[in-house]
Order: structure tokens, then C-alpha cells, then sequence
């Protein structure tokens, strides 16, 4: 823990800094109380609300890693709406995609030719031959989960603690190696009792499930992304995907925030070896769409249970807006012109100059900090060692500090919304605009320490 | 069932039809078997593979009505992406709104002011003060339960024979008022083993499980919409709200369908009272959203629950693009511009036009059929009596009548869909259209009786 912080010290630049944040967005909380009478907390999607410890701004306009809020304050943003805006607020390639595909027509639940464009470029970036197209990455999740259970004809699923793998009720859960229950609010119990947990980087205790279980599917990130970073032991990757074989256990890696640290994903930089990948996120770059990848098997084994209007029932798979022409022209436009090889060479380049500004801000406070090093992405490690699983990693999540830091830098125009998820650097920054970020913190250190 | 049509004759039109269609579609051919290399079956999502009798068409562009193939060949189009496009493909006044709110940025993680107005017009026209989006009605109905589950602290929900309501473990199933199984593969089980299914218009059977077992909810159509249409009987909507609300159960409508059959949905026509209300599909124009309407006690359990990024968690609901402001201005344009009062007048008119004209078209040929009559929406009952429930709806569905009907109607450049949700007359059609429609039924059935 950040001990070296007098929590005095804090609360006090805690009450001015919020005082500072309400008299900077009047119009924002304007705006909220008359958004309280038509939605609950005055947002239209609950965590605009739960993510801050602050009340939420109503944004005006945003290009590039820049937005401005309805008081005409601005902001560089390092989370990018959870890493769903890495290329930028309003890439412009990705306009330009849409514009041109909206006006040949939004969506007919039929294919277009630019879907094979968006499924041939991701087989080729990611190593599996069969893609399929969701709306978000819970959707892909959920459909990856599904075709692994109908393939093994087994129920369970095992997660890694300090997973995140979107809004399924199979995977909102917490518990351990014998059994789950619903995390969140409203799910399932049912449903979430089908699910394992495993500690992050425990292989014994992932074989003890596998020789326990019948195990349809290991579902993980390559790195975990949501509780800081954790990154993979040596040998990790390759013990999950020899165990897993070993018991007739399918492997889904969900990429959908570890897509924007390498080209390929992780799956590539990292040579690993998953019968799904799920993407989604900053997938269109911006617009709203899920993906999955899958190996020959399964691609011929869904068109062996494909479903159809009548008759046997196949694979429960699509929704009717998925896969939509637009979504796919921007993916297409994403992947051609965004997040190119050397666009992500440049985003590792920042986040090692934020990890390495984080850092240095944090030593003459004598603050024994480490920067997360992941492509773009950084992120505050409180302690000298790098956490193995989310019980380290969760020594580093420190409320008061997170929440003033956050106001105290919002107020000098820096914003950094999901405070286990960032910050990260992306396609869309430049050096200055780390540079300003570190600033600030080092502003804050100077203001509390 | 439409005994009346020689089998015969029907295989032989078939067949050459079929034929035809081959001729008319190589370069769609050659694009799936490219496509096949990329995408289980050549499509990017299975349904646009599963819901024909013969290989999908590739879409070049289309506005209003009409689409264009990869061939050059022209279709009007009565079932305008399973209703999701149904105000034309597109629209001018959601391309207006979408260029120009992508121009000053597509997603934040945090709200803008134009949700306001989206959840403020939904609030007036369909009578519930608290509105959430998510990105399909699958999201809007998922999260209706969940809100259900917690607000009730029950774990049962009732769903009628019938229904659809998007791709969640929860409804994807069959069975009856004692239990349910997944009715598609891949389907959690234990999820599945929480819902009941009652026959549509049984109040009986609908009392007997609310008195036996602890219901959450009762989710329904307000007209079934996916086996033909099959309208309430007098007094069903009265009993079922006395029911749910003397057992402490909640009532969630689902108009993702019949939000197109009239303003304010049939909830609005109908004066019906639910406790959620969800939609989807055509709320946003052809731009994917989903969203749900709830009561004020429920908008006020939402904010008690809130989920925040550490200490007690609070309810499932939202994701990381969910309610993005490109949707949101996408919603706005629909409802303000598009789905008027006006508007819904006359595709009601064209709707009562065309099930004229399929009336008309069966009568010399002695076929005993009715058609269905819901705003835009009609359909084929091959049967004098229209449907009460699912059972009786069943009947009507000839596979080979149908399959023949649509690649008969397709070579002629009509184009119908999903066969059990259609055809629809919809905004963007126009007499001429349905006219268009109702000569290539005379045609057909010239052709095979």
C-alpha cells in the first residue's frame, strides 16, 4: 500500500479538488439533474455513473485522445472510453468508412463483400481461419462459450480471478476452484454455478479443476487487464494450452483489451494457441461490434450445426443487428488504416515513456511504485513487485488515492477514467500528450506527498 | 394447411426456380464460396445462411425499400432486416445525425446530451419514466430480467410458446409451465432450468404457475410476432396484469417487433401497463441499439444499486459502448424524424393494403387463408381461424409452400425474409411497393395451383 501518503494530506486536497471539479462543470451537473428525471443516475448506461467518484460530465465533442466537456473545459484522455476509442474519438478513416457505407445502406441481415474484407484481414492478423461478427465482446464471449460447450458437450467454464470477459452471467461471478456465484446484482445463480475460478498463473490449481471437471472451456485474457496488469509466469501460456489439450478443454482468449497492445494481439507477439479468440472494443474502432475467431474445427463444426427457420435446431448464435455492413466497414477501415504495425510500435513506444514518467514522478517521494509495461498500456503497481494474480494485484487498488488523483488531474485536464483499467497510451497520442500526463502527476505527488 | 396446392407441382416449380435463382446469382455464389474460406457458411454472422431455403444473396447497397445484389439484381423488400430497417436502409435523417455526431466523436464512456432527448421522447411515447440503451434488445431484455431477479428476489421467469426475445440463455428455450431446456445448442442448461413456458392467451395456465412458483417476471410480446402474428384475445392483457401484479411479479413487454405497428408501440394503442418495457431493432433507424423503459420504483432501485468500481456491488447492467452517442443520435433522428405520428398512419393504411392483397390473391384459387392485420404488419394463416397460441400458429408454417413462395418472389424481385415475421409494409415503403409485393404473390400462385 502507498503508506508514504499521509491520508490527512489527502482528504484535504480530496475536499478542495472536488469543490474545484463541481465550480469548473456547472453545465455538466445542469445537465444531470435533468438527466435524473428520464434516467437512473442521469446516465444512459449505469457505469457513466459508477466508474467515478465524482459526478459524471456530459461531453460536447472529442477527435484524437482530446474531448471537451458541455462547460467548454478540455481533457487528454488515457482510457479512451476503456480502451473502445484507441483509435482515436473521430478517426478519420473509420468516418470516412461508415459515411460511405451508410449511404449504400446501414443493414439488410445479409452479407456485404467488405464483411470478407473484415474476416480475411482479422484470420490473417490472428492465425485462426473462421471468423464470426457479434456487437461487443460479451457477445463473443457468450457465443465462444457456447460453441465450446456444444462441442465438448460439457457445461463448465473455468475463469481466472481478476478476470473480466463482459455482461454474461457465466462470467459475472466470483468464487474458486469449486464452485461460483453471481458478483454482480440480478444474474443468474443458476447460471454462474457452472462457472470455476482459478488463481491467475496456478497451473496445479487449474489441473486439479481439469482433473475434477468435465471442462468445456478455459476462457482468459493473454495478460490480465482489469484489476492493473498481470502478466503471465514463464511457462504459464504454454502449461494452460497443454493442460487443456491434455483434458479435451477448449481455449478461448478473450483480446478484446489486449488486441491494442500488439499487432496480432498477444496471440501473435506472444506465439500462443487458442481454438477462440474474442475481440471487440476498439475492433471498429470506435463503433459498436464483437468478433471471434475460431479454429477448422469449430468453423466446420458450426456449419455442420448451423440453425435453421425450421427444423433441427442448430448453434445459438447471431442476433439480428450483428454483423451489420456498418460495423464491418469499420473494421475493415480499422484494421487497414489505423492500427497498422507501425501504428502499434508507436503506441509501445509511449507506453514506455508514460511507464518510465510514472515512475520517475513517483521516486523522490520516495514511493516504492513499479509502472505497468504492457504496448501502450501503463498502469500503478503500489508496491516493488509485480503482482502474479489479482490477490497482489488488488494491494494496488487504493481508493482514496485512485479517486483524488483522478479529480486532482481532471482539474489540470487530464483524465483517466477506469482507474484499474489505465492509463494507456494509444494510437491517438503523441509525445506531448504523455508528457502532459506525467506532468500532472507529478503536480498531484508534489500537491499530497 | 393448404392442402389444396398440389405437392407435385410445387417441387417442379421448385426446382426451376431454384434453378433460376442460381442463374441470376453467380456472383453472389462467388463471393460465398470466397467467403466460406473466412466465415463458417460464407456469412459473418449464421443466421443470414440458416434463415433461407437456398445460399445467401451479398448485398451491393440499398435505400428506402429496395436492395441491390452483388449481381446487378434489384429486390423491394417486405421484411426490411427483421424489422431492424424497417425506416429504409437508409435514412436520410439517421445518416444526417450519425455524420454528425461521428464527426465530433463517436464514443466517451460518458454521457452527451443527446440522451437526454432520446430517453426523454421514449419516456413521452411510451409512458415510463426511466430509460437505460444497450445495443440490442437481447442487452435490453437481459438486463430487464436481471432487474427483475434483484428488485423481486426471485429467480423464475414465465415466457409464452412462441416468444422470442433475443439470444439469451434465459429464453432461448422450450418446454412448459413445469420447466424448460435449451431449445438451440450451446445454451447453459441450468439457466435455461429457471424458466417456465405457458401457452399465449391461457390465463389459467399463467395462474397456476404464478401460484406454484416464486416468479420474477413474465416477459412477452405484446402480440406474438415470430410464429405468424398471434394477437391477444379480449381481456389477456387485463388478466395478466392482475395476475403479475397480485403475485408480486413483474411484467416486461417486449416491442421490439410491435414498437413498428404503432406509436408508443401496442403498449401506447393497447393502453397496457408494464413495469419494463424493451426495444430494439428499428429504435435506432438500422444503427444497432438497444434499449428499456422502467417505472419509477424501479429507476429508484437502479440508483440504490448502482455498481461502483470497488466496495458493494450493485446491478449487472450496462457495457463499455452501450448508450454511445453515435446509437443515441440515432434513436433521436428516428424518433423525431422518422417514426411519426403521420408515419405510423400510413404504413398501417399499407399494411391493411397488403393483407387486402393476399386475401385477394388466395380467394379464386379456393385457398382458406386469412391475413394477418397488425399496423404494417401482416402474414399468411394458411387456415380459415387465426391462431391463439403457438400451437395453432404452427400450422401455418409450410416449409415447402414457403421456401417455393420466396425464391418464386425473389426471381420476380421481391424479397421476404424470415418467413414466420413477415411480410411487413414498413415506413419506408409505398403503395406501388405493396402493390409490387401482392403481383408477385397473384404470380406465384397462378404458378402453382
Amino acid at each position: 500500500m502507498a503508506s508514504t501518503i499521509d491520508r490527512t494530506r489527502l482528504a484535504e486536497v480530496r475536499a478542495r479538488e472536488d469543490a474545484e471539479f463541481d465550480r469548473r462543470t456547472r453545465r455538466s451537473a445542469e445537465l444531470v439533474e435533468r438527466a435524473r428525471r428520464s434516467m437512473p443516475d442521469g446516465v444512459p448506461m449505469a457505469w457513466m455513473a459508477g466508474l467515478y467518484g465524482h459526478r459524471p460530465l456530459f461531453v460536447a465533442h472529442g477527435a484524437g485522445c482530446r474531448f471537451t466537456d458541455a462547460d467548454g473545459n478540455s481533457y487528454v484522455d488515457f482510457n479512451q472510453a476503456d480502451l473502445s476509442a484507441t483509435c482515436g474519438f473521430a478517426p478519420p478513416a473509420v468516418l470516412d468508412a461508415i459515411a460511405e457505407r451508410a449511404a449504400r445502406g446501414l443493414q439488410f441481415l445479409l452479407p456485404v463483400a467488405k464483411a470478407i474484407d473484415a474476416a480475411e484481414l482479422l484470420a490473417e492478423r490472428y492465425g485462426l481461419p473462421g471468423w464470426q461478427f457479434t456487437l461487443s465482446a460479451s457477445g463473443a464471449n457468450a457465443e465462444a462459450i457456447r460453441l465450446a460447450r456444444h462441442r465438448t458437450g460439457r457445461e463448465t467454464i473455468v475463469v481466472f480471478g481478476g478476470h473480466y470477459h463482459g455482461h454474461l452471467d457465466d462470467t459475472l461471478v466470483e468464487g474458486d476452484e469449486h464452485g461460483a456465484r453471481p458478483q454482480l446484482l440480478g444474474v443468474n445463480r443458476r447460471a454462474a454455478a457452472a462457472t470455476r475460478v482459478v488463481p491467475f498463473n496456478d497451473l496445479a490449481a487449474l489441473e486439479r479443476v481439469l482433473d475434477r471437471d468435465e471442462v468445456a472451456a478455459v476462457i482468459t485474457e493473454p495478460a490480465l487487464t482489469n484489476v492493473g496488469v498481470v502478466l503471465p509466469a514463464a511457462g504459464f501460456h504454454a502449461g494452460v494450452r497443454e493442460l487443456t489439450r491434455a483434458h479435451g478443454t477448449l481455449l478461448v482468449l478473450d483480446e478484446t483489451h489486449t488486441q491494442t497492445f500488439a499487432y496480432g494481439g498477444l496471440t501473435r507477439a506472444w506465439a500462443l494457441h487458442a481454438d477462440v479468440i474474442a475481440l471487440g472494443k476498439s475492433t471498429g474502432g470506435g463503433i459498436p461490434v464483437g468478433a471471434y475467431g475460431m479454429t477448422a474445427d469449430l468453423h466446420e463444426w458450426m456449419e455442420r450445426h448451423r440453425d435453421v427457420y425450421v427444423g433441427d435446431h442448430g448453434l445459438a448464435t447471431g442476433g439480428t443487428t450483428y454483423a451489420n455492413p456498418l460495423s464491418l466497414a469499420a473494421v475493415a477501415a480499422t484494421l487497414r488504416h489505423v492500427q497498422t504495425p507501425a501504428a502499434f510500435e508507436r503506441a509501445a513506444a509511449l507506453g514506455a515513456r508514460l511507464a518510465d514518467g510514472i515512475e520517475a514522478a513517483a521516486a523522490p517521494h520516495s514511493l516504492p511504485w513499479r509502472a505497468h509495461r504492457l504496448g501502450g498500456r501503463s498502469g500503478y503497481c503500489l508496491e516493488p513487485q509485480l503482482p502474479r494474480d489479482a490477490s497482489d494485484a488488488a494491494r494496488s487498488i487504493d481508493v482514496e488515492l485512485t479517486d483524488t488523483r483522478r479529480v486532482h488531474m481532471a482539474n489540470r485536464g487530464v483524465w483517466d477514467a477506469i482507474a484499474s483499467a489505465g492509463p494507456a497510451a494509444s494510437f491517438a497520442h503523441g509525445e506531448a500528450d504523455v508528457d502532459e500526463y506525467v506532468a500532472a502527476l507529478v503536480e498531484f505527488l508534489d500537491d499530497v506527498c
